[in-house]
């Protein structure tokens, strides 16, 4: 690994790969709404309130509808056994009187949480790999909110130290994992 | 209903049911093209072309294109059959080379448009239901425009005045449905 | 007031008055940074952190700068007196290494809280006046959203009880004020 | 004229020029308001209205408030002497409760209208002019959507058109005014 | 012709025509994946990344996420047998540990490129023709901004002499086109 | 330091100072322009040439002009002795016939280039310093997206190995700053 440090050699292994094998896709399904007679402070509560329901996620789009309408696009992903219930959450919360969804194919990273030592403490790094191979490593981020509250500190600079420490256990695992079977 | 005023068993009921049973999803044509050669003079133009020609909706979505090219999605919406023709005008008002498009399920909720007084006049406010259960009631926007310009109030003022009067036809729907069949 | 109903009379009269006169301008102070080097979670936390720090305003507005960077640019209004306290605080959050603020003059209308009685119980109003004639009445938002969640009610649904309330209230205020020192 | 075509010389000589001599700055007044209580039907009507009413532009752009308020930013320019009325129209329209303003310099280039030939007819062209060098020549873009509608041609195609007789009048401009006062 | 000059009745016959009958449709992917924690810096680089790796098309859009976290959106159109190795090249790139895709389909217009005579030498004008019909001229973008460069000339003003050229192009062809087999 | 590691009291320090001392503001000249004659290709291009004109930054943001007009507003940051430059430059390129400007102030934290060792090699770390405490430590874009060229990393990669060493170089430099002028 001397001449491959820092994972570069995983990091290219699973880009040249060009098979997503151990990734199967699942079907979400996505559902939209264009809104011209929202205020923002409904779409808001909203966004929180689909969330609370178990959306996979909610979030706004800037659009410009007809007659000088600045309008957002409000969206969500949901499992599809919860397409109707949160459909029918997002007609009821917004008044709107019709949406539109369909479904879409979704690939999600294997994810494994590690904790990693850093001069704040043990700090939850997420891990995600793909085809076995750690490709990434980010530091949770409600954790690094906590921190900056509880420490005075920016949160700019949290965030830093944890991506160091995330760093730190990346380089690790690329290391480990590219000795495959013999870790003597 | 003195213990579950203003429809919000109603809405309960509305929202706990998973089923959009009353509500069979049509199928819309969403299409789509990335414009980095288009004015804005164009595009406000088109979207009112594609309006008169029939499109249900037309919107333009602000994006980041490659070398730092500031530019804008346009979309449409439109019935299955009215595909090809709308597409082809897309292509002539932009001189857009290409389109994108998919099909999408749109449910639309079932509306009745109900006049209710006002100290403006009568107000036509349109009602819409999910299973038989009034959801939501709306003041027509064309409508509340006239009135403010014949008025010279606000049209802040004047969406107050026809809202209250639709809060009121609503409170009223609401309980009559909620009496079922017997309305005595 | 038969004539005139609905404050009509007094929007008018508000509206044609060329003077702000009793609404003698403050100065306020905006301060703006662009930022492409900061994370979407970063910019969330940061608008929180300065509006508990005492800003009057924070807000974000998507920008397209150099390089094809899809960025953000970081605003936010603050008192004269809080300008050096906010900027240290806006540079340490985001790690941006300059900002720019100018003075503008900023102009509030005169705000008072009436409680206006609703089917949901009394509702916080707040009521802004123009020259002595009160322009405005809006339900207070947060209450909404606690009285959404307390009845199980989309906010959608409470936004127009309580306008309807707050409507009424406008009306009796602008026919009182309108009645000038006449009230018998 | 042979070796600098088509006003090339006179682009490099205003551009190269480091003065604005001919166009002295007028003051004019910007005035912001972020809202997040309007609906998208609300503020396309409010653009209208203030145009109406003498602003000398009005725009939106979409901000992120707090609460994850997907909102917009309302602007205007206009006179000095009508900022006063402007301000109350935009409270008045909007129902918001303050607003900020400052002063902005405001450069114009000299502008005239020429009339070109075209295989459309005559098209009203405005040539703008920087220290008396034609800079750009634009057709009037309310004209090229009335000859679309009643050619049943595309904006895009009526655009070029209009576009090939601007920059033929352009041509014809900048080389005129490179000969000077030897017009032979 | 010279009743129906400028190809007004071709594009007329075109956007009549209800068939895209010669532009049988291609399938397209389309990757999307919603970043929250991506820096600007980072979504440039990626647009160019992706588009130097064989994307038909990159682009981002601003949303409004949870958190009020002012975001980004970033998508790729790409051919089926490309999806699986650029949706791993963007799960790479920005550290995502998720995306959503599905097929769309795509409708190009017959492109030919042209050279045509102008003041400024010879330029590739990419002509796209509908049903045989020569719709719309647009010359290539980068040559003119070459040109710009090379003749320290606005774009702008290099925009307008080469659309010129464009549109006595189109005007031709046209012409000919509706001359059909008989040009004498 | 132990206490107090990785200058969390610096950063409190320096938050928690009222002044902004040594860094004076300088003017800078705002200048802006709202175009809906632009395509895309134009603005992008814009972007670039005044950059290399010497603007301090250059943005373009979305707006929503009359007529449903999807809008972009241009705005760059100058020196005062170059605002009449630029703004020739602004109007040339653009065609626009005017614009506005305005003077901010301006701090810019002081700035310092080090070196910090990382596996990937030395890497420029610009430290921003605020009254003499550094605040901040931000590997040089430029530089991390060729060593992600060279080493075939993506950049997501590279920026968190080049932040790890960052982040070393700071907590050194707060510790060494927080010892004052006893180094021994």
């Amino acid at each position: 690994m001397t001449e491959h440090p820092l994972g570069s050699s995983q990091a290219q292994s699973a880009t040249n790969s060009s098979h997503l094998a151990d990734q199967p896709a699942q079907q979400v399904i996505e559902i939209t709404v264009n809104l011209d007679d929202a205020t923002p402070e409904l779409l808001g509560h909203t966004i929180d309130k689909l969330l609370e329901l178990g959306a996979l996620d909610v979030w706004a789009t800037p659009i410009v509808m007809k007659k000088s309408r600045p309008a957002h696009q409000l969206s969500l992903l949901c499992a599809p056994q919860d397409r109707d219930r949160l459909a029918i959450a997002l007609l009821t919360e917004t008044g709107a009187i019709g949406l539109r969804y369909h479904t879409r194919d979704r690939i999600t990273l294997d994810r494994v949480i590690h904790h990693a030592p850093s001069p704040l403490g043990q700090i939850p790094i997420k891990v995600a790999s793909l085809n076995n191979l750690p490709l990434s490593a980010k530091p949770e981020h409600d954790t690094l909110a906590k921190l900056a509250k509880q420490h005075n500190m920016p949160l700019n600079r949290v965030q830093q130290i944890a991506n160091a420490a995330a760093n730190e256990l990346l380089s690790t695992l690329t290391s480990d994992s590219s000795n495959g079977g013999d870790p003597s």
